[in-house]
């Protein structure tokens, strides 16, 4: 019906079919983006692996009974909502239909949505497994996650989140060798970061100074501008979210916070000094850099206006900006004291990171610092001269496969040059040619495609060339 | 107001919290789980790699309109649909919705599901893509696809596939590669499979044979039960799906079809000796046969009554079982000649094939058959003795993760036995004690928790000892 609309009104377009495209805000990873994500993943599966981490995976779909109210309003409306199968719509009458809002209504059609990050399904799969468990649990999880929010430009609808969390341990030693996993990572990937670390009690203790509990977001909001707008203007927009000017007199010593680590630290003790829940957010910064000392290779910053979004942090803070790029964070994280509480498993402490994959995989590709060996895929490709040459050239590839080179055989026998290019456009950097001589000789032709140089070799010579050439 | 409902209606239990769990037919994979998998996944990938292939990956969603109307009208019926976000409803009136049926309106909602499969997304891939891909196109993709299907056992709602396909070339060395690729995956594995070939062609030209194009599939279900029912049985149903007497005759020499690939051959080629296009698919198999000459370890069978259920497939078909478990199909694929067509490019042929990981993992636990080096995870824990003594640990870890050993210091000072209790409980193989003496002496008291030997080393001895032992 719809097909025969078409048709009627639209005379002078010839009949085309479907049109492809994906959804908005979504992707399509080619071999080469595949070959870089993967230099990613790995590297930070790698890290993980190397201090402990086991990995684990959630499904795609949660109940919303797990995902609603844990993002906040706003996020409640990022969730994509999965449609009941079949009769969705048998318990909600047209009346109904007509008088409900879309959200509630959602909630009558829908049971399921997509994960929205990886920290609530970790919560829910901490407290529905608790008993198989051993704790302290140390996870990681590499998954791609959803949100409906409007694409721009690096910001999708589904990309990836690398978290590692622990919980059931207290232990401010888990921050210090998550700080050193960070560091770990990015000196592996060469990128150059700050790590900045913050502690909610810190933030709390500000609040609880000045009587102003509920503005603390307010107040880091304002602080963190200081470098772009100056402290007057700092403190216009202090006034301007309702704090007085005792209030704002009072956080001066704060906002003009300046030098080291440790003078920061001592300023901030002489002003928190009444506060307990700040001491001991100054306790806890200090110990976590005590105890990393000197061993990171990317400095550390102490930066009382590092919030971050979240409001289920509880202890430190941390977030990790590049030097060399203008992109925001592309790492975070923090401890919260009781994320598994809504599921009915209170008391439990956690403390996690998450790398932004899609940020870090922009990062490398604007400082162009892939390793060359990312995207080496074939090694060797047998040129096919035709139907016994080519059956020849099959169980030649056989041995060239057990010896572990990734070896093609061109499964048509089209021109010499077409099979060229082809090597060429995958940057295949061996070709072997083997004719009807090379067969009777029981030889083979060696193209190196970078150097050009060819030569006659056995196979076993050919192997040897590749391995050492390749170092595969 | 549904909790007050709940409160006033349950005095009598406890309020608890919110409940936990994943929707049916989705599964947790908790750390055991993950090392198996990805042991499943990495030994696919690499044989894939050593072939040729290339990975890609595609959105967990994709338009509807990609999707809808590709598997069937049952197909159609299991497909997860996303509900479109924010105002959903504002293009359907009350009216509208009352009178409209759930698969319509459904349509109305939403303009997004999930991936069913890999194939029909590659498909989609390739023509949006045409202009940048080189052919023929190599690739593989491993994600997951959702099913709305009910689920049971065995049978899942989100499953991962691992497809590999070529497209773009005709020669059937691709046919003959995707068959070595097979044997070597499973021999890797250690299953003891048999590979069935079958030729769509071949089915066509039975069916034109008798005159009965439209009852191949009735034909060949039929045909598949004659071990279990029977010659009589198997001539009944195809009188009872419509077969005259003499089409039935014609059969015989066919559903009798015995002995070696040769054999059945011989048979088949002089039944179908007047069928073109049957011809064609006994040239296809024999090609496919004699390339692979004795080169595969698992037995490959020539078998008829393979029809799978896709029909898109237009040439070769294969499907494996493992011989040792029962479980059905366990790897399957074949050729189509114009899957891309529907999408506005005709003409492309591909050969495809794709993995059931689910069933494989399935079979691996069965037989018992992980590598012991599958579930490695962390090689040594330090125990934590206190504040001075961990501090200590972390600079000795740092030197441990430095050298390759996966290394956990335990992050809280608690009770010896919890903590030996831990490292036990992980499989943990090595347990260094640093305590106050060793810590004046520079050296490490390593446990090993296999053997129950402890020895008083170097950091440089555990080093050594851990790497010769645990072969990193």
């Amino acid at each position: 019906m719809s097909a025969f609309l078409f048709f009627s009104l639209s005379k002078h377009i010839t009949p085309v079919a479907q049109k492809t495209g994906i959804p908005k805000g979504t992707r399509d990873f080619g071999t080469v983006e595949m070959a870089r994500r993967n230099y990613i993943f790995d590297t930070i599966r790698s890290v993980y692996r190397l201090y402990g981490f086991s990995q684990i995976e959630t499904p795609a779909m949660e109940n919303l009974s797990t995902l609603m109210g844990k993002y906040g309003e706003e996020g409640d409306k990022l969730l994509f909502k999965i449609l009941n199968s079949g009769d969705f719509k048998r318990s909600v009458s047209a009346v109904q239909y007509e008088e409900t809002a879309p959200a509630a209504l959602a909630a009558r059609f829908c049971e399921k949505g997509l994960r929205y990050d990886l920290t609530v399904p970790f919560a829910r799969y901490v407290v529905q497994h608790r008993d198989e468990l051993q704790m302290p649990f140390k996870r990681y999880q590499i998954q791609p996650v959803w949100r409906a929010d409007r694409p721009q430009k690096g910001r999708y609808r589904e990309f990836y989140q690398c978290d590692a969390d622990v919980v059931g341990s207290d232990s401010l030693l888990n921050e210090v060798e998550l700080m050193q996993i960070i560091d770990e990572v990015f000196t592996r990937f060469g990128i150059r970061v700050c790590i900045k670390i913050n502690n909610r009690k810190v933030l709390s203790g500000m609040a609880e100074l000045i009587g102003a509990a509920d503005k603390i977001v307010d107040i880091t909001v304002a602080i963190d501008k200081l470098d772009k707008i100056g402290i007057d203007k700092v403190n216009e927009e202090l006034a301007s979210v309702g704090l007085s000017e005792v209030q704002i007199r009072m956080l001066q010593p704060i906002i003009a916070l300046s030098g080291t680590n440790a003078e920061k630290m001592a300023v901030l003790r002489n002003v928190l000094t009444d506060s307990e829940v700040g001491r001991k957010g100054c306790d806890e910064i200090e110990f976590v850099l005590d105890k990393l000392g000197d061993t990171l290779r990317n400095p550390i910053e102490f930066d009382l206006t590092l919030a971050r979004g979240l409001n289920y942090y509880t202890g430190c803070i941390f977030e990790v900006k590049a030097l060399d790029v203008e992109i925001g964070s592309i790492t975070g994280g923090g401890r919260y004291d009781n994320l598994t509480g809504i599921f009915g498993l209170p008391g439990l402490s956690g403390v996690g990171i998450s790398f932004g994959a899609d940020r870090i995989y922009d990062v490398l590709n604007q400082l162009d610092l892939y390793p060359a060996a990312t995207c080496a895929g074939v090694d060797l490709l047998f040129i096919n001269f035709g139907v016994s040459e080519s059956a020849h050239c099959l169980s030649l590839a056989r041995e060239t496969r057990a010896a572990g080179i990734a070896t093609e055989v061109y499964p048509d026998a089209v021109k010499m040059k077409k099979q060229m290019n082809y090597a060429n456009a995958r940057n295949i950097p061996f070709v072997a040619l083997v004719g009807e001589s090379e067969m009777q000789e029981g030889r083979i032709s060696l193209k190196n495609m970078i150097t050009g140089e060819q030569r006659n070799l056995t196979l076993e010579e050919v192997i040897n060339c590749i391995i050492h050439t390749s170092a595969i």
